[in-house]
């Protein structure tokens, strides 16, 4: 097995990239190939000892930054580090391709590179939803602002899949973001998604409103991407304010100073339930092919855990599990807008 | 001044609204009526030295209840201590009305039995947003599951009247949710009242992702009803979650618990940061009268200021103010919805 690995995208990119990759070493199977500037990434790769044979290197030229415009980016540069993985990906050179790099780019370059598995119409960012009674599954984390309830379905199907393959969580609990319990609640698309949910297979346990997402009472959160990313992303904000609103009242005084002294080790494990790198990556699901958005701001420990559940998502055969489950619905399972 | 309260609304009533009636006197110039149950009312009033003479009781015989229908209730229970006490305030009879009663009966009743306000399209709930740098305004917090470009402006132009009459913040800053910091973020509803928003008088200081709602950098947070009450339950969710986490850290052993033991005031001081009973209140903004919203779990510490912030209301004249705000603007202003 073979892990392509974007050695160019990413805030830290080549430095912790190539880190992250050597770690990964020990923990998976499987090999790494790198995609980037090959005399960069040689230079990184001198600082560590590694087993040189598990590491290959693909030298491009070009590289994807944040600001590009997406498609555009896929389109022109086409020696980019991002491009030719993706490629490698499409042709079986690797089983997977993981990238920090640019969301919008990564998920054209799946769609244009790789290409949609046959019946998803949306491709989501699936990610894993960090809580205090262990991992829910979040999806669409910001793929698709703007959403029909056929892709709320699909995004149901897929989450539900991933939680079963890569949490290990049987008969998942997929539930649907809404603003109270009600199967009346919410506006004509979320009132539209749960009566289609009602009739899938799936483990449908209703609505489940902003309260309660933290909770782990759900295992998969469907929503938007509209919402999904501002549920993730508020989520961190709010833990960083309180983590950081902590602290500040633990100096306030050296009876405070004391105590926080022995809370350390204690708060220490606090902050790793919270800590987004013990996950490391989201697949984009409804491509033909593992692509895992890493997070941009990975260090090299998040890294090598986007790795470890790249290699998890190919042992387990996600995709191809995801194919069959999608082409054995009719479409009346999955598509309410006969009209189109 | 008087200031109606529904002492049957809410999950502790009557005994918590009168409990905060009571206590209220203490730090309001007004008067207070009392809606509800007379002899209910009379048997709370009697467990507190207050003075009878600021506390008028109008005898009601119907409550609505959470699970009501909201409209329905509405027009059904007419001697209902929430509708007898919004004609109340339709007739001048108080100059403000407070309740924690249902939600949608409480809008559908301001809406029915006091009006809009002209120029409003659709009256919205606008609450507190407490972060660890004071606190901001959220707008719409759930009255607007689906919203269109025109109702986001009036949010924007009503949640700034209020951060700047009741939090006493000078030009504030409004903002716009979105998923991303360009313009051309989101979906259309967000996309177009980001132009919109450029154009009017307001410090539209541009969008705001879920990352940086909670850290108090923007004033005023605008979105549609749905993704407001999303994000003030969820913040309300995580913050509770790690409460929950931290508590158990610290019980983990024996000496994290000293640790806790030493922490106890300023984590008392934390907590206090985070306790929606501070603000207790949030006014139905666009109903042409004061209407406000309290937390269906409130305590008499929420009533309490529920009550004390309904006065400053009435004080600095917020809901004529927001008329005049409004009928200053020509519709071009509010309104790109020139097909209607």
């Amino acid at each position: 097995m073979k892990i392509g690995f974007d050695a160019m995208g990413g805030d830290h990119a080549p430095v912790e990239n190539v880190k992250g990759a050597v770690e990964s070493l020990e923990m998976i199977s499987g090999d790494i190939v790198l995609y980037g500037d090959e005399s960069m990434i040689r230079n990184e790769l001198s600082k560590y000892k590694h087993d040189s044979a598990r590491i290959e290197i693909v030298h491009t030229t070009e590289v994807i930054e944040n600001d590009d415009k997406p498609v555009k980016a896929i389109k022109s540069k086409s020696d980019s580090s991002m491009v030719v993985g993706l490629k490698a990906l499409r042709k079986g050179d690797v089983d997977a391709f993981v990238s920090a790099g640019n969301t919008g780019a990564l998920l054209a370059g799946g769609l244009f590179k790789v290409g949609r598995i046959k019946g998803i119409d949306r491709p989501a960012i699936c990610t894993i939803y960090p809580t205090m009674e262990g991992a829910s599954v979040l999806v669409d984390a910001g793929a698709n602002a703007e959403c029909k309830p056929r892709n709320l379905i699909e995004f149901a199907y897929m989450g539900s899949m991933y939680a079963e393959k890569i949490l290990g969580i049987e008969n998942p609990r997929v539930a649907l973001v809404n603003i109270g319990a009600e199967e009346t609640k919410g506006t004509p698309l979320y009132i539209e998604t749960h009566q289609l949910l009602k009739q899938t297979e799936l483990n449908f346990v209703g609505n489940v409103e902003g309260r309660d997402v933290p909770t782990g009472k759900v295992d998969v959160i469907v929503a938007d991407g509209f919402t999904g990313n501002i549920i993730l992303k508020l989520t961190e904000g709010v833990a960083l304010s309180l983590v950081k609103g902590l602290k500040r009242e633990i100096m306030k005084n050296t009876i405070g100073k004391i105590g926080g002294l022995l809370l350390k080790k204690n708060l220490g494990d606090f902050k790793k339930m919270l800590d987004y790198t013990e996950y490391g990556g989201a697949p984009l699901l409804g491509i033909n092919g593992l692509v895992v958005k890493a997070h941009g701001s990975s260090n090299a420990k998040a890294f090598k855990n986007a790795i470890k559940y790249a290699q998890l998502g190919v042992q387990t055969n996600l995709v191809n599990e995801i194919k069959l489950k999608i082409s054995g619905l009719t479409s009346d399972e999955i598509d309410s807008d006969v009209s189109e």
